[in-house]
């Protein structure tokens, strides 16, 4: 499919230099001297950056053909995303007139906000072509910046908190976006793993279990509570996928698939409250049901769910990430009115209640926007990459139409705009 | 021999389930809320996390056929057995009245501890079956704790420096165990090394090599003295195990085995040390020193010792870690007495005297509870597995007796047992 | 070729064991007490410290055949030059009648110069033996702090700078050594890449790109600033190394050769200025600059300068570390001239003057210190092993000299020499 490939090779290195430029002349104008402060974020910050770049790369991406191009991309996308998160960040809290500074900390949130984008990523991994993961990117990292602005403006939700919304927003958005994007050409199956790509993701997922204390405690004040909470949660939910993968399984065996997503669930279940559980046995049990929430939903939704809504989750970022994340969510409701409870003794009921509106409210603000932009996203990509389609397709030549036509059945689910472009098209191939 | 899967595959998430619950349940009885506390021992403490788990998982476990199996189960023992060894060491201080917090630093404790574990692996590897390795992982660091105990309580040794005995128990506990475990069936050779192992064999060894100082340095006070001399300790023996190596072996070439195992001896000689070395130069010379012996260990042990005792000790971790973790503890001896000596200028020689009686019996003290311990360790674990298949035998079918005696023949030396069992076998099984 | 590997077979060990008891007498009369300070530097040194063994290793290494001797060769040269590289500096300054305190910074100190080592190894990769590296790294690393003193004393640069000339030094030194080193025999090409040692070559510089801020902050004062600007100008460069080989390509596609050199370029560049940088948009220029001139320069090189010369640059390192360098030293000095000035208001032009005399001076000192002794270094590389060879010749036998002037052949390039050695060698063999 040379026309395809055609499209992005010609484009590519034109995107990212708008992209880059765009960068630099707001960095000329927008960026302070940058501080020289937070020493004692460095090595977690590390942590973080080796575990999204090193390990979200090998944990998601083995599906594809594992070579330069996976690593490779999974790398450009990271470099350009943290790039554009600090612009973004600046631009929006400019328009918002408060004061931003540019220092290790504003780059940890920075890399931390990719990570939603990773895990979307993961969902509609062998689909996208770089152009439309470039362009998905942009629009994320917009759109969870605006789900944390209306979580910290009006649900005053504590600042840093909203940044642990990225498994929720990421998991959401890219299931919206997989669930309208076309079906890749069946010649093109990427989707397949193979022995060796399984052991690169074990190697993948350890190496983000081990990273993943670090990030759960990067932000926070009380970072060694949260990183012995976060290690006993991830212990449990480890042992917890073994165990459920020997039983579950028909023959005994442990399932790769099962423990690549349970081993993390304890993690992300955590990432709300790690900081601010009191009781080591919490963290365990929170863990446990992590792994339990996400073992049975890769049954359920397997078998159920995703056929039922014709959803193709490549990397299963549904269960891996988004079910722990919800439960982490209900978790953090819960203890936060069971603790604020206790120091009243359940005097003010009607207080309560409202922490519970305002909690559980931005939980669903999280999801909902992730839905609602993911879908606006896909419909952006499909139609932007038709339009630039069309242009490249009107530039190259008049006399491949059977070929164009083909790949618009590909392409387009929707018969309509097809049917209009292809008239448009014929339109100026008229002799 | 699908019976002897079958076996573990039943078994083994039952006993996982079972120590995780009885985890969850001390947890949530034992456990006090964690200190936010020792923020400095993070970085250290990751080091050593990913050592124990990546590092150790490659360096020993290489040997195995190299793949998911491998990875994913020293994975699973490690994150049980810190559980574990957290529950236990609040339990067994409990029981001695003392308080115990859980914070990083026990944390810390519990993944160094697991390193005895680790090593002893090293040496059962491809002999025993999962279960029996989570059976002896518990009752490893049940008997390490006691033998730490027994160190700080009876001979006065200063509370954290017992876990560095961590390589001489791992070791000598290991080839107890080894000594009398069964012969694995020649059919199931695991023990065959292949280039593609010794690569990842070498990246293992390099990677153990680059967080040694962490590990030397986690729990002492003076740590940077400690990583400074570790440091140089580590250097001469690489340098001292390829120029041993060239020389030793017939054709100049350097030799993987011999490297693997040498280029780590300064840093396990220098486990009680590191900290209170005053001068390089005697770091350097232990380095040398602890080189020389694991190579000459290497060469004697396999020759002479090893067959004279029908030992099989796998992955070589007497002379890798027994050999200079002896020679750590002599120096460790002769390091004391003479600075003691010349801070007293020799005039007090009983209270050395005393000192030396000290010092030595604390680590005769932990070689001789290794070696008992292990044999008993072993005799459970051959016991164990007996009873067990007898249970399994006999609820699964009375038509089995051929394979089964022939399971028993291959795992039982005991003539005895073997009779008296296959007569009770028999009892249930008459028409 | 058995003579040529026997030859370092025989001399490998002993070479080995010289410098080691070197390292140890020395030692034992000039290391004091190590200090336990600067705890604050561990984490930046151990990150340093992978980077070096790790990194470089799979960075500059992956072109000979992918296995354990390139892996574990590296390890050697970096334990046996750390411990040189701390001698050496102790021993030159106490010729200067300084005191110097053997501690975390003086050891992190040798590993950086270690990099100066790494960079020239890539240059004469595949064409030196083990023997001849060896030497070659005790040369490098003498000339290298002859010519920090040189900066440090005449020319007045502050006492940690002249360490960040490392690349500089590196890749001019390893450019001078591999113009004269003699050509490998043509059956001997293992400078041919594969898929996967392009794979492992992609992972090395991914993981070098992640430490590199660690490099560049490790031994200044304001580190944090410095993180910052190196992690814009890298991520500045990822984005156009990826940019700039999809254009310059013929299919479009990403070139791996550029991306490897490229991604690293915004490093380089920022190695003298990542502490003083005071706005983000001009380290992030200085990267993108950077990223072009290593593109550029490899197009250009390659087809121009290299041919001209008869220069065999295995891994590239002029345009992957001198270029950059040379970029950097250029916009160091323009930023200094320019902040002087904007300070004084341009009123006192003879200073600035001075200021740029003294600061191009001390590039210009580097850079011809490199070739000069560079190509000192390789005129006793090639005499020395000449001799070497004559003797070990000698020794063995007098019945081999057809082989032993078809190894002459192939080594000397002067034929003045060789004559004359074939005639002295023919001299003793006479009947």
């Amino acid at each position: 499919m040379p026309a395809r490939y055609l499209n992005f090779r010609c484009s590519l290195p034109w995107l990212l230099l708008l992209l880059q430029t765009l960068c630099l002349i707001y960095s000329f104008f927008g960026f302070p001297e940058p501080g020289d402060v937070y020493p004692h974020l460095y090595p977690g910050f590390q942590d973080v950056n080796h575990m999204v770049i090193f390990g979200f790369g090998f944990f998601l991406m083995v599906l594809r053909r594992c070579g330069f191009s996976s690593t490779g991309f999974n790398f450009l996308l990271i470099v350009l995303g943290v790039q554009c998160s600090l612009v973004m960040e600046d631009f929006l809290r400019f328009l918002g007139l408060q004061y931003y500074e540019v220092d290790l900390k504003s780059l940890a949130k920075a890399v931390v906000s990719m990570t939603a984008v990773v895990i979307s990523t993961g969902a509609v991994l062998g689909k996208a072509n770089p152009v439309q993961l470039i362009v998905m990117t942009l629009m994320e990292l917009i759109f969870f910046y605006i789900s944390r602005w209306i979580n910290t403006t009006f649900l005053q939700v504590t600042e840093d908190l909203p940044l642990m919304h990225v498994h929720l927003f990421g998991a959401y958005f890219g299931l919206a976006v997989t669930s309208r994007f076309p079906e890749p050409p069946p010649g093109l199956d990427k989707s397949r793993s193979t022995p060796k790509s399984d052991l690169f993701s074990m190697l993948g997922t350890v190496f983000v279990w081990v990273f993943w204390p670090s990030f759960n405690s990067l932000l926070t004040d009380s970072s060694m509570k949260a990183v012995l909470n976060t290690y006993l949660a991830l212990a449990v939910s480890a042992v917890a996928a073994f165990m459920l993968s020997a039983l579950t399984s028909k023959d005994g065996k442990f399932r790769m698939t099962h423990i690549h997503s349970a081993v993390l669930a304890g993690g992300v279940t955590l990432s709300y409250t790690a900081h601010s559980i009191r009781h080591p046995w919490i963290a365990m049990i929170l863990g446990l049901l992590g792994s339990v929430i996400t073992i049975l939903g890769s049954h359920c939704l397997q078998r159920c769910f995703n056929p039922a809504l014709k959803l193709q989750d490549t990397s299963g970022v549904h269960f891996t990430f988004g079910l722990p994340a919800v439960l982490g969510a209900v978790a953090s409701v819960v203890l936060h009115v069971v603790e604020t409870g206790i120091a009243q003794q359940w005097s003010d009921l009607s207080s309560l209640g409202y922490f519970v509106f305002v909690d559980i409210g931005a939980f669903c603000q999280t999801i909902s926007t992730a839905l609602i932009t993911g879908l606006i996203t896909v419909t952006i990509l499909c139609q932007g990459t038709l339009v630039f389609k069309w242009i490249v397709i009107l530039s190259v030549s008049y006399s491949q139409k059977q070929l164009t036509e083909k790949t618009f059945q590909q392409c387009l689910p929707n018969k309509g705009v097809k049917t209009w472009l292809l008239l448009l098209l014929q339109h100026p191939g008229e002799p």
